[in-house]
């Protein structure tokens, strides 16, 4: 099934990896409300603690613990009321031994108090007298000063996609603006001669673009900017001058179709002809997705994806996504949590030698996950549209067995 | 720990959802350039087949699938090349017994021909002969003309948020442009007389806002509209003013903060005045989280929301992303794949009648997922920041032991 010229996808992924260097990339200086899902371009060090003063966690008195140290029902401490903190003003008064200040959750404790006790566990004896009935140790209920954050500690570092309590972090320590890197550019150029716009009214032989379309999506998805290129029709001069002006204005570029014997050798020839390395490889010993091409014109990388739907998703997120996420600026993660364990519903077989990457759904028994494949060939939309990931059974495994456990790369 | 007024979680879930009656949801028609990650608010039914003729899947020969029954390589059948498919034109001869047709992948299968032979499977005898060295089934090598998707078929239904490959699927079947919902807005009332905003510099006592830059972006991943009302003192006119225009120009309202003690009957008193049922419940026997308040006013829910950091994300994840996803007009998923299975690292001990989220990071050891549990107080928001998900401990169990499986909501 595989000619000479197929290769291991991991091959293919170092030959691409290794003819690749990390550009410089650019960033800007953004406001965090237009940060979320963004990569931060540099490290955030702490120029403040957070909280900046120690604070009460519960509603109660700010005491000195050593007060306490005994105290329950049957035998309660007695403490005065010296005074009250109120919350967003300095408590700019100190507890003596002896004496506790009631304090709102969020109150900043006074000099001399280390503990809080909890509103439930003291009772009024007179208006500035209260029992304590338990003890509290130091520190209890009571968030210190940098406890969340110390002054000069780094809180995010540089190549985090920030989420939202990121961005939360980032507005506790009056960080209002951060560099963020530019979003790389990805141009989707469609090839083929059968290929009309979605708009369009078929005539026999003609197929519309479905490809831009989710290609678009998965850009977007994974922090780029899709740019569609049109339509192109399998002649030689029309791909070349595109993927010449594709090659302009962004970082990668996707060649959609156009890579199967028909026409393959012609796209191949103009990657070629563009500039070196050129073609790294040229079809992947994997299903589905084999006519694949892996090239880069400099340190541009050109991918060719094939033309059925359901390889192109594949593909893209084999080839595609990992150089988007360089491109991106993203810290490469020690694991993309991206995916769920679950067992796999039926016996698959794969064929030696090729790496298959089986769409499934995932359906919950009870507690149990399950992965149920979703059968169909390749060029199939739908299988992708009931699929919620892919399950890869490597090119040294024969098949999976029904109940085993597998690993789900989610969509 | 736990007074009379606070509820178990799941009861507090039944009162939101059961005084909860999902309102007719707005929805306006969009190109499907802009429907990715919307919700659908139509079934999708195809008017014509996917694709609409039968069509090769390689490069090859369109034979008589009879034709070349027994054939092998060292007993080849001949055929003779009758004519010539090109791409993205009508097939417009016939295949008979004996005849084979060139055929790129993607042709269309001319009349009379029920499979494609593979290139590699054929050798050329003469300029119009070619010897077959392999059988092919009927069908093989061919997508049928409505095998992916046939006319009259219900594609895509409502209340499915629409992903990469189901805009190539409607962009497939010519379908540009689909009815969405639209998205819900979600008000945010940051109350308390200690917050300031982000861009402020802080005297002893204070704190910068937090909260609303975390629900904002909390609020736009899951498919709504955040908008913040600004920061407000806990006074009773103002919050009740700045309440009562969010219910008037919001789907759902969040009081964030002004839950504890100190000022929580006064948030649920402003509730209760504003209109009926008012407060549903008024503090959950949750960790972190327990000051959360659960409220409609008519039909719209209002949410009180801890002003701890980390209670805030739990808090949210609970009671209000569940209401969102009925006013994003999210069809009910029999599950929510936002979840990952792990082994805990280490054991976690619980208290019996509370429900404990324990915030987790993840991490790949060899082919395992540990899920490792972050501590930290609720009030710290680098507890979230250092966390991909959270472990549930429900109010029966007593803690985890190290090793168990846990199940990870992820953020």
């Amino acid at each position: 099934m595989f000619g000479k010229n197929y290769i291991l996808p991991q091959e293919a992924r170092s030959l691409l990896f290794s003819s690749f260097s990390k550009p410089e990339l650019a960033f800007h200086k953004l406001p965090i409300e237009e940060c979320y899902n963004r990569v931060l371009a540099e490290n955030i060090i702490a120029s403040e603690d957070l909280p900046g003063f120690s604070r009460s966690t519960v509603d109660g008195y700010a005491v000195r613990s050593a007060d306490t140290f005994g105290a329950k029902d049957t035998m309660p401490a007695y403490l005065s009321i010296k005074n009250e903190v109120f919350m967003g003003e300095p408590a700019s008064f100190e507890i003596s031994k002896g004496e506790a200040a009631k304090i709102p959750t969020g109150g900043m404790l006074p000099k001399g108090a280390d503990a809080v006790l909890m509103l439930e566990n003291a009772q009024a004896v007179s208006v500035d007298m209260i029992e304590a009935m338990k003890s509290v140790a130091p520190n209890e209920n009571v968030i210190l000063a940098g406890e969340d954050i110390q002054k000069g500690t780094q809180v995010l570092s540089k190549g985090r996609r920030l989420r939202a309590q990121d961005i939360g972090a980032l507005a506790g320590l009056g960080i209002t603006q951060v560099n963020v890197y530019r979003k790389p550019v990805v141009a989707i150029i469609s090839t083929g001669d059968e290929i009309l716009p979605a708009s369009s009214v078929l005539q026999p032989g003609q197929v519309r673009d479905i490809n831009s379309f989710t290609l678009t999506g998965l850009i977007n998805d994974n922090g780029g900017i899709p740019v569609k290129k049109g339509i192109i029709k399998d002649e030689y001069d029309l791909i070349k001058k595109t993927l010449s002006d594709a090659l302009e204005s962004s970082d990668i570029v996707i060649v959609s179709g156009g890579t199967s014997a028909g026409v393959k050798d012609m796209t191949a020839a103009i990657i070629n002809e563009l500039g070196n390395p050129g073609v790294l490889f040229h079809g992947v010993a994997v299903k589905p997705g084999k006519p694949v091409i892996g090239a880069f014109i400099g340190n541009k990388p050109v991918i060719g994806l094939p033309g059925h739907p359901a390889a192109t998703a594949v593909s893209f997120d084999m080839f595609v996504r990992p150089l988007l996420e360089v491109l991106c600026g993203l810290h490469k993660n020690k694991i993309s949590k991206n995916f769920a364990y679950a067992k796999i519903k039926k016996s698959i077989a794969s064929v030696a030698g090729r790496e298959d990457h089986v769409r499934v759904a995932l359906e919950l028994e009870g507690d149990e996950l399950y992965a149920v494949p979703v059968l169909g060939k390749s060029g199939l939309i739908t299988t992708l549209v009931k699929a919620d990931g892919v399950v890869v059974i490597p090119e040294g495994k024969l098949g999976i067995d029904a109940g085993e456990d597998v690993k789900v790369k989610l969509f």
